[in-house]
């Protein structure tokens, strides 16, 4: 598809829920759509992918000279529905992108998992840019991943969809915004995961990005960072009906496995004083303990079984492995020779960096060491750090804080 | 058994690897004996348990005067088996009591778990002090627990044994020190869970304990703590091998859930930092990703893997579950009252709390808490926090720090 030979895909947002200009308003009624890519994927690991599809949003309207696209990339549990309202709400929110809460009571309406930042004048303005979000390679909500039909077999994946990488990951983007008519991207943005790809944008296609907001991101996870996802992983392996990885079609999928991995990712994106003031030592059911092993007792422990539950529902257990694997691979000194200057060298793009304080997971000290390294190589770079409690999940709930440096940061972009 | 009418117990310790006075030796090869209550044991959970068997090591001699006295006790995963050489070393060490690192090559000779804090001239000085440790009730290792003998059914507990406290704990402790004839203690002593007994201690028997040395400890663990141990229960739990608990003798014992439980266990009781300066990111198997989902790639997975298999070898999933439930059920506060002064405002025993600064799990400010309670009440008490990089396992390894602070606490005792 080319958006030269075709009608421009219509802004699928409805505008009529848009508020005048300058005041935050909603993306509107938006639908998930899809794209077959015309030509194989050629992978980091070696091997070829034929036949990928991409799920897609978009929200705002394409420039005549398509020069205000901006690309939002999901962290790991994310879908392409980042903003607005599903014309068809899941049954299950998947606005707990990570842990963030429904604040405003607005997940069973299906509202995107970053509605907050993206829309007419919100940080990503869709009255100004065309925001295109994409479920990422290895997904389960639309792009292909290891629960589609492999057209090779015509059966599901499995264990034999490749190992990927973030870069695969991008590859896979810019293919997608290819096949779509769009060169050139005014910015990429992303958190956690998100905020990798944009990374990788910038030292893939220097030419073809303007600029790169990763907030809540890295370089390279840390070691306790790569040991809770390594046992995150290992709890859905370890789960019989894994099966190996090949349990489409049994009747049985690794719910159990899956649900401690949630809960594992739920306590690292939170910080513990954010666990403190939400929850607390409170018990849950009654004024005392009441003995018991197999039931929770305390408020946070129903919090998270409650997580669990949700998450098992509408998540793939494999697109977990390879999602969370892709995630502990990123590193870019490694990529580049063991040297971070080495593997920002040829970035062009200027570049927004965003850390929140209480992020232990993707701490400041990462987007620190980025920062030093971009501005060594005597490159634009703003690195802001946030004084927010909430732990890494701060990117989905802080959206009023990173509003204003975003939209300034992005004045300049086209 | 009473010491009165039979002769005292041989100090077990063997002194002939002991050394000069002043001078840190071994506890010398030690081997594990049995004592059984007399009396059933009444549970806070209103419950009566009958024909509880204590597991025990002693180091050192008892004083005629049986004022010599000092009670260590052991954290989640130890054992009776606290200083000197197994006469039968297991073949699986249990010197890793958390995730402490088998530093001297001695772990295969079955040294203790505690060896570096107890013995001749060390800080637990069994040149003048008599040492008593015992596995704790709901034990997997000699005491009582769920994997033992019902003499009312005849069938192992499982899902039957009664859920314990810490205070219930203490009570299995008095009533086997009475048995053995010991009134009076000159101090309880332990670190973690261990450090919550000998709170405990002070509390219920205020006129019994001349002194508590509580390390690593608090007086009720976080909500982030209470997570962490909810989802290692939880792991355990959802392993179908668990079957609701009641997996003896049916040839499946639930080790894959035992495997995560334990591997979050561990990065909890390591510090980021720690993780940082001892694996990085290294790549454990080759110079460059192989691109394998199930195999483990870096050095951390790799080492968090075989903490795992080596610690299913050794532990019964059901004590890990009543144990980590009674932990994260101790609050001080909660059971007097909503008062942690209250619940001490009876203490008598002189206090000497010890924190480190990089534990995350049993962080410096609950001991402060415990310190500042205790002194708005009057009562003595010293607090010092240990500088030191290792997290919640320095207990296990800082003994060379901890000795001095000890020694020199447990002069004024007897």
């Amino acid at each position: 598809m080319n958006l030269m030979a075709e009608p421009a895909p219509a802004p699928a947002a409805d505008s009529r829920s848009a508020g005048p200009a300058g005041a935050a308003g909603s993306a509107g009624t938006v639908e998930t759509q899809f794209l077959d890519l015309p030509e194989p994927l050629r992978l980091d690991c070696g091997r070829e992918l034929a036949g990928v599809r991409v799920a897609y949003e978009t929200y705002g309207t394409l420039a005549p000279e398509r020069d205000n696209v901006i690309l939002v990339c999901h962290a790991l549990s994310g879908d392409a529905h980042a903003a607005g309202f599903a014309k068809a709400p899941p049954a299950e929110s998947t606005r707990d992108g990570f842990g963030a809460e429904d604040r405003d009571g607005t997940a069973g309406k299906g509202l995107g998992w970053w509605d907050g930042m993206i829309g007419p004048g919100k940080a990503f303005d869709t009255d100004r840019f065309f925001v295109v979000s994409t479920n990422l390679l290895g997904g389960c909500r639309g792009t292909t991943g290891p629960s589609s039909v492999d057209e090779v077999t015509g059966r599901p994946f499995g264990s034999d969809f490749p190992v990927i990488t973030v870069a695969d990951m991008v590859r896979t983007e810019r293919a997608f915004l290819d096949a779509l008519g769009i060169g050139r991207l005014a910015a990429v943005a992303g958190g956690s995961l998100g905020g990798m790809q944009a990374l990788e944008w910038a030292i893939l296609y220097p030419d073809q990005v303007g600029a790169i907001v990763a907030i809540a991101s890295t370089h390279a996870l840390h070691p306790q960072g790569v040991a809770w996802n390594s046992i995150a992983r290992d709890a859905i392996m370890r789960d019989p009906d894994w099966q190996g990885g090949d349990y489409y079609g049994t009747g049985r999928t690794p719910e159990a496995g899956m649900g401690v991995a949630r809960m594992v990712g739920h306590v690292t994106y939170l910080s513990g004083q954010a666990l403190e003031d939400k929850f607390g030592r409170r018990l849950q059911f009654a004024d005392d303990i009441r003995y018991t092993i197999s039931e929770p007792e305390f408020a946070v422990e129903s919090y998270l079984r409650h997580q669990a539950a949700s998450f098992v529902k509408r998540f793939d257990a494999n697109t977990y492995l390879y999602t969370s694997r892709a995630l502990t691979y990123f590193d870019l000194a490694r990529q580049h020779g063991g040297s971070l200057e080495r593997a920002l060298a040829g970035v062009t793009a200027r570049t927004l960096l965003i850390a929140f304080s209480s992020d232990w997971l993707y701490p400041p000290a990462a987007s620190q060491d980025i920062a030093g390294a971009l501005r060594a190589l005597g490159k634009p770079v703003e690195f802001e750090i946030i004084e927010a409690p909430y732990g890494h999940d701060c990117f989905l709930l802080e959206e009023a804080r990173q509003t204003p440096i975003i939209r300034k940061f992005l004045e300049g972009s086209s």
